[in-house]
């Protein structure tokens, strides 16, 4: 071979399918708009509100876990040094603060021993389905539309995803059960139902109580795991429980994120996995021995300020984010308000009303693709998210996602009004 | 399906085959019997020297990127508070203080934009594995015995590893060609060579400089990519340079660690990969792709302790650790002269001697298993680690590793006596 060789196994198509897949290259593209048009209104990003931000927090929080070890967990220095700078065990260092802060939130029952500790919710995801994911048969259900993340984590894994509906309240227990059947028919085994009960992100919905209940039984009915991300719980006005609080069979993996409770720039999340495997001890155990060969342990630094944080607010992150939980609340309502003042004379223009997180769908007469998505950023000076980056690019072309967390009452005001300017020309 | 389907779902043969795996079981053992055997003097643990550790220094490291933020970057609070706090781009935020790092450390000249800032150089081998890896032919090849993270990522992405001769100048560049041209003819792609040239784990040993170069010639004429891992490269008496220094044809993709120079809980790696991908842009730029949909960033916080420790000394790593390459330079010579005390007499035990890094290979002419460590833990207080979990046990038998990194001199005389004391009665 001549030194042209590198080059050629370096060709895209050389490379991992995931690195073409449209899932990945669109949200490639997304972030590219955002750097090109950075005075923009972004009703695009995710991102939790910044206003109380302080890095002197960060020292704080350190500290406080620190005194934790040596106080609670009567530690000595070297100790507790060793404990911040050494390698940590795999399943992280803060499980039995993240169990109290489950029980203190969510009225779930963790025992620490079932919790890992992983670098974000987006790690866990990836940790669960390379641990399901065995062989060509096997795949994963999950609502269309779904948070890119898990369909990342699907693509890394070479796990097919397949849709079940899901509508204005979540994801339907009825067409998952009727999947599953037409999945055993074709001879795959459905490993794991992805589900956001709370404020699912895209869609911003909720699945009421008795849905809830109904999901349970199916997947325990089936003897199929459900993968239940919380990542947007808290932001409710009211709170439903949790799946993971309500399960009497073991059917609910729970997927934790503390990015937008606790602090993004920490990168912790964790996994509650306290199904029994035969010959195997715990699912975390598992998932922690695939962890251990991905990033080794996640930062116990990073975990020490999670820690401070749960511990310096009685383990209630309600509690932490009281002042977040009311703004979120705030834009929300605004944002809804805006869209009625702006938009509520077209009956062609429609958009769903949820009671918490940060996300509002838009469904619109015409379609919602990158090209609009550019000549909005460009001419209106506005950003959100086309949602069939949320489909695989099979469906979604009509709406679009708003997210409400990053901005101020004067953003979404004018926002939303640059949203119209944009909309209301191309009405029939 | 009934309520036992859950239980059927979950048994190990329906999970991922890397879980089965020997290397990564074997792993998990050693890591119960440290837990088993606190007081056993432990010669198996790489883990870096703990006297220097300090809890202050996380602060100072923080603050010190922090004020680099302010100065340097002109950054005002709230920029500075949002880099710390919030999402962060993929590739990390200190990929410039990094390449000043190997510009003044290793003589590399990086472009920023060629480094990703990973989770550890873990995920950097995932990262990279993960992206060449992309189909049934596709196959890595290693020394053998070699470092278990390389074999983890291996296994989490399917990927084949194929032994390439070692000695006591690292890996053999005949034997590299030789393996090449095998692969060819089985209709196997290579996707790359790891490659550890200086003092490696497992072994200690180090390439020669002729031995580097003809490795890069080997590595150019077949269009292959070398994965240099360079973990250790700071801890010797005479420092070589490295591949990635020496390569003129792109061939090397560098993956950088800081848990041993930098602090182990930071969880910081990196890696660069410079290369042209056709129509991608850089190779950097398919790691960061992927990342994203892996761990989404590194942890901010956990960078900027990395780059306060770079920023408080001139950018030098070489520097920051002057005292503990005296120590390990220290606890290598004395290992070697209590091997010698101990067991000089006896030819037919033998040990190489590293001038560098953290770790001996020992040869002793009985088989040296599981069942010896833990007779080695139980009867006689030491730990070390048998060398065949080094070679996905497919060879090693009679060696073991011993680790010096962690240890006074008292540990490392009383260590090698202990050891002495399990070697000598099974000498024939």
């Amino acid at each position: 071979m001549d030194s042209n060789g590198l080059s050629t196994q370096l060709s895209m198509e050389t490379l991992h399918g995931s690195l073409t897949d449209p899932a990945i290259s669109s949200m490639n593209l997304l972030n590219e708009l955002i750097d090109e048009y950075p005075v923009a209104i972004s009703m695009a990003a995710g991102r939790p509100y910044e206003e109380f931000f302080d890095v002197r927090l960060i020292h704080e929080y350190i500290d406080a876990y620190c005194e934790h070890l040596r106080g609670d967990r009567k530690l000595n220095e070297a100790a507790v040094t060793r404990t911040l700078f050494q390698y940590g065990t795999t399943k992280g260092v803060i499980a039995d603060l993240i169990a109290r802060n489950l029980a203190e939130d969510e009225d779930i029952d963790a025992a620490p021993e079932s919790v890992v500790v992983t670098v974000g919710a987006q790690e866990a995801m990836f940790l669960v389905l390379r641990t399901l994911r065995a062989g060509e048969r096997d795949v994963l259900l999950a609502p269309a539309p779904t948070y890119v993340g898990l369909t990342g984590a699907a693509l890394l894994t070479d796990t097919p995803v397949w849709p079940v509906r899901s509508g204005e309240n979540g994801i339907d227990p009825d067409d998952l059960a009727l999947q599953l059947k037409r999945a055993d028919e074709q001879g795959k085994r459905v490993r794991a139902c992805y589900v956001t009960p709370n404020f699912a992100n895209p869609t911003g919905t909720s699945m009421d109580l008795a849905s809830r209940h109904r999901l349970l039984e199916v997947a325990e009915a089936h003897g199929i795991l459900l993968l239940e991300d919380n990542a947007y719980g808290l932001f409710g006005a009211e709170r439903l429980p949790s799946l993971k609080s309500l399960d009497r069979s073991g059917s609910v993996v729970y997927i934790g994120s503390f990015a937008k409770t606790g602090m993004p720039g920490a990168r912790v999340g964790y996994v509650v996995a306290d199904q029994q495997v035969p010959g195997g001890g715990l699912l975390a155990d598992q998932l922690s021995k695939l962890k251990g060969m991905l990033t080794v342990n996640t930062s116990p630094i990073a975990q020490a300020v999670i820690a401070g944080k749960l511990l310096l607010n009685g383990f209630s992150l309600v509690k932490a984010n009281a002042r977040e939980i009311d703004i979120y609340q705030r834009n929300l309502r605004l944002t809804l308000g805006e869209l009625d003042r702006r938009l509520g004379a077209f009956p062609d223009v429609t958009w769903n009303t949820p009671t918490g997180g940060f996300f509002v769908t838009v469904t619109v007469p015409f379609v919602v693709d990158d090209e609009l998505l550019e000549r909005a950023a460009r001419d209106h000076g506005v950003l959100f998210t086309p949602m069939h980056h949320f489909f695989g690019g099979k469906g979604g072309f009509h709406q679009l996602r708003l997210s409400i967390s990053l901005l101020t009452p004067e953003l979404i005001e004018e926002g939303v009004s640059r949203l119209a300017a944009l909309i209301t020309p191309r009405l029939p």
